[in-house]
């Protein structure tokens, strides 16, 4: 490498964004040291992006250290945690300095945002793959985890399904989307918005929470695995975009509202919440929620009989391998997501 | 992929290896959740391992899951801290289920040994990349760090070094070695031995410590550089093992002792620790040593006159760029390794 790992390090990484009182040690010891807030528990999440992979080659590069963080924030935001510090494991096949230049300015400008400081890492010589590994805290014992929920418990889903799936269809297929539509697509692709606040706040209320990275129904499908339940989504309730509706409504793909549906709770990417609370807290739940920037709605319910049911707009139920939703997911799981 | 993601962690990650009363969710959720003993700082390391740039594309895959997870433990032990739970970012090409068991193998022979349990991690397809990241705790305020070296203070390492790149160099060159000194100069390559306890033990009785990752000569340099410090190093006190001298001796690219020094002084890979001692700590700190089963010495002295400078047999001084050594530790560093 022309430029040295320290060197990269310490041209775009060391000495940046927001530093936190927090942080014994940071970048350039063999580790890092912090100290977390008395009584809390550790929660740790890691993802991984791969270049042709999770992301298409061509995607800008500011935007590949945005989303790095971003997924691994939602991560956080579905136990229920607060974030606060991060690592870094980049693998480049070489020191491209815009590249470098503007991937950590996509990176800082969430890191920031959030209140996230970056305190180590590794810098290495390979094929492009992003490791991001996220530190966060919650309160001794209150981690939201998938398991808990119960018959009768509501199912909450913040913000929009399906937007950011519709916008990686439209760039698959070479798409044009109209400006306003498009731009606000792309944004959920490329810059979804960890839902950190709400995660933090749900603690104490939600019996179980996941993020939504493979889909909707495939995701619920792990909170209804782990917690040994099943459910019924209302599919009217189901939570879209006007840019969704104007742009998948126009599109000669999707035949009917139920291939558009299809989309919405089978496409991954979305990166928000989906939550299960006692129907006894409702009232204090839906309070808290409306304070939610992002919105928040009840979409369905859990119940004793395993399996995801779909009420579909006439009340008719159908389950979700009758729908064919189930074969899209699987096919999703397949690829290794 | 043949195996998902999901079938990939089941039956190789998930549910094995030591269980940690201190783990509250462990693998299968959207985080890890762990907790701290009292009044401790959580230290975190991360390191990539990318095939054909960190390892031979033909190394062994339990020596992979061992090595990839070594590297971690023995930056954990130069922070004087203690192992207790690991995430594992791992990119493979496809799931073959013969290289995964035997991964998998590797890793947890080492993370048993050291009772760190795997708590997390990601599984994608994409070019051979590991990334592992190790939490250890210190006493609050107790990890060591690069800075804080005096003049005075003695310089110790444990073990020997210059074994891993003497085997590194066999291999590149493909010079078959005597079958004992062989293994066991091949073991030090591709299952280092971390530091762990005798890095614990050093808390409280060191002012600064490193592992040797890129060579004794350059990593010492990180600590003069972090402390604004000098040293002088006794080149007849660098410790090497009996089969470095018998292998590097009979090897005729090494026409004399300093072309083996050499070596031992720039070739990465040792994963021992470098670090200092007051010198009125000086007794209490050898009682310790003498319990250390890979051994321990003193090699040299920090001085306030900055630079290395190599005491040779005969009395002399060399600076480390007159020793030509310099030259070879910034090759190794332009690798990015």
């Amino acid at each position: 490498m022309a430029m040295s790992e320290f060197e990269i390090i310490r041209r775009y990484f060391a000495d940046r964004g927001v530093r936190r009182a927090d942080v014994v040690v940071g970048i350039g010891d063999d580790g890092a040291v912090v100290r977390l807030p008395p009584d809390s528990d550790l929660v740790t999440v890691v993802d991984t992006l791969v270049a042709g992979v999770h992301f298409p080659v061509e995607t800008r590069p500011e935007d590949v250290g945005y989303k790095s963080l971003a997924v691994n924030l939602s991560d956080v935001a579905a136990m229920g945690a607060t974030p606060a510090w991060a690592t870094l494991a980049l693998t480049v096949p070489r020191p491209d300095e815009a590249w470098l230049s503007a991937f950590a300015r996509g990176f800082f400008e969430l890191a920031d945002r959030c209140g996230v400081q970056l305190v180590g890492g590794d810098t290495t010589r390979g094929p492009l793959t992003v490791t991001v590994q996220v530190q966060a805290w919650v309160p001794k014992g209150q981690a939201v985890r998938r398991s808990g929920a119960k018959p009768g418990d509501l199912i909450y889903v913040t913000g929009t399904v399906g937007d950011a799936g519709l916008a990686l269809r439209a760039w698959q297929q070479k798409i044009k989307l109209p400006a306003d539509h498009g731009d606000y697509l792309f944004a959920r692709l490329h810059r979804p918005t960890p839902r950190s606040a709400e995660g933090a706040a749900l603690r104490g209320l939600a019996t179980t929470m996941i993020d939504i990275s493979d889909g909707l129904a495939a995701d619920l499908g792990h909170i209804l695995e782990a917690s040994g339940v099943g459910a019924t989504l209302n599919l009217r309730e189901i939570p879209l975009s006007a840019s969704f509706v104007a742009v998948a409504g126009g599109w000669n793909e999707f035949h009917d509202e139920g291939d558009r549906l299809r989309v919405a709770l089978t496409a991954g990417d979305d990166y928000e919440l989906c939550f299960t609370v006692p129907a006894t807290l409702r009232k204090r739940a839906e309070d808290i929620f409306s304070r939610f920037a992002c919105g928040c709605r009840a979409i369905g319910v859990i119940e004793s009989a395993p399996g995801l049911r779909l009420r579909q707009g006439d009340g008719t139920l159908l389950s979700l391998r009758q729908s064919g939703y189930d074969h899209f997911c699987q096919d999703r799981r397949d690829e290794g997501q």
